[in-house]
């Protein structure tokens, strides 16, 4: 990645926030149109409806970026890398592909445009319920109004939310799920990239997971930070796409600050 | 219980039903407006959102089938049992509490109406998506469109959701969800009552839960069976008043004896 710092302007990111939703205004209906069909889903096969949603959704966004950005790379889920300058736009067509495939409709389409590795810009547009987290440089906006998270400052009064526990497979990871639920004053299950909308929106306090690829996390760091949360990987390191995937977002910089003391014996 | 068997036209299951549909009609907006309200949520409090909107819910309804069957008995999560004849209405105003406070949508109101004992109107009720599954003796309905289980009948195949492992904290019922885990095709945490509608509409094939009351579970009866499902506690007996809150839904019989069979180790 080039290290240079960007050196762009408010009304810039705005413009990119808003060809990010242009992408989601392409990606949605295609989501939706797949969504609860051709039932019973064959997971194994090769054509599958989530795969075919997934392909046609990064077909029409990356066929848009290269019209308006030629010189942008992007990273995407399903065709992988194209190379460009710094800026690149990292695409998740369908998170949630379980959620998905059995009609739990809190699956969320992601986009994220990093500069230099940084992500700047962030969406999470649910298409079943019509959410959209918009995340830019210093403001987080859901329908229009921005969204700020929960004053929660400490894990003992945490709400913490995870998708699954299926990914806690190592005795790390594992242990420190269930250390951190044991703690908090609430663990919940479910939700894929949901979640971090309802941290930014000061539904929960505390989001913890492991096995995230960049395509899954790059868009959630603007929506959490433009509202006010931290998100890093279990270091207290910014997430990058060099990151190994294990992600803690909490609402406040004391809480995350608390959260990462306590994951030091679990690294 | 009284055990003479009803004896009630089809016409009149229809107006129950109708009138189980005006009950929730009456309770989703009061839900919605309690939703993602007064945060942050003190759980320990007696008077947080959730209890406020509970009751509410529950006194209205209660207020609503007191004029119109005041000779009916009513079963109601916060304000217990009003004893009647043989007809009782089974209310939970806001079943999945957690859900709820945390800005989760998929949080439901449930209300069945049991004839000697026995469940025959279910409505599951989502306020936040507006989807609304009614079943009664013979059909189940969504928006108009009779709903159908998925054909899955092996457990290999099956597609399993339960709402969260917390709840299996025993070593039989810990044992039981590790072991069907691991041999279906996929599970899945999260949803509450919501994963009964996704059941009975073909989207999942096999829901697995303990620590149930009957105000959770009466009101999924009707809605399971009268798509083609099969749904009784964790020994193949009908779910009842006296049942003990574990429950196993499955898409069809086959599957369901499958399934009892395979639980037959761990009860």
């Amino acid at each position: 990645m080039p290290t240079a710092s960007p050196n762009i302007a408010a009304t810039d990111w705005n413009d990119f926030a808003d060809f990010a939703g242009t992408l989601c205004n392409k990606a949605r209906p295609i989501a939706l149109g797949y969504f609860r069909t051709a039932l019973p889903v064959d997971s194994k096969a090769d054509e599958s409806p989530v795969t075919i949603a997934d392909r046609t959704i990064e077909a029409e966004m990356r066929a848009m970026i290269e019209a308006h950005f030629p010189s942008h790379g992007i990273y995407g889920e399903e065709f992988g890398i194209k190379n460009g300058d710094e800026h690149i736009w990292v695409l998740d067509p369908i998170d949630g592909t379980k959620s998905f495939i059995t009609g739990f409709p809190l699956f969320g389409t992601l986009v994220s445009l990093a500069v230099d590795g940084a992500p700047r810009i962030g969406v999470i547009d649910i298409p079943a319920t019509g959410e959209r987290w918009i995340g830019t440089p210093g403001e987080t906006r859901l329908a229009g109004a921005k969204q700020r998270t929960n004053d929660c400052r400490a894990l003992d009064a945490a709400r913490l939310y995870t998708t699954s526990p299926d990914g806690f497979t190592t005795s790390n990871t594992a242990g420190a799920l269930a250390a951190m639920s044991a703690r908090v004053a609430m663990r919940r299950f479910g939700g894929d990239c949901y979640i971090y909308g309802l941290l930014a929106s000061g539904y929960c306090d505390l989001v913890l997971e492991v096995g995230l690829q960049p395509y899954d996390f790059m868009a959630l760091v603007p929506v959490i930070e433009g509202a006010g949360g931290v998100i890093t990987d279990w270091c207290g390191e910014p997430l990058g796409f060099e990151s190994q995937g294990r992600v803690i977002a909490a609402a406040t910089p004391d809480l995350h600050a608390d959260a990462i003391d306590f994951l030091r014996i679990w690294i």
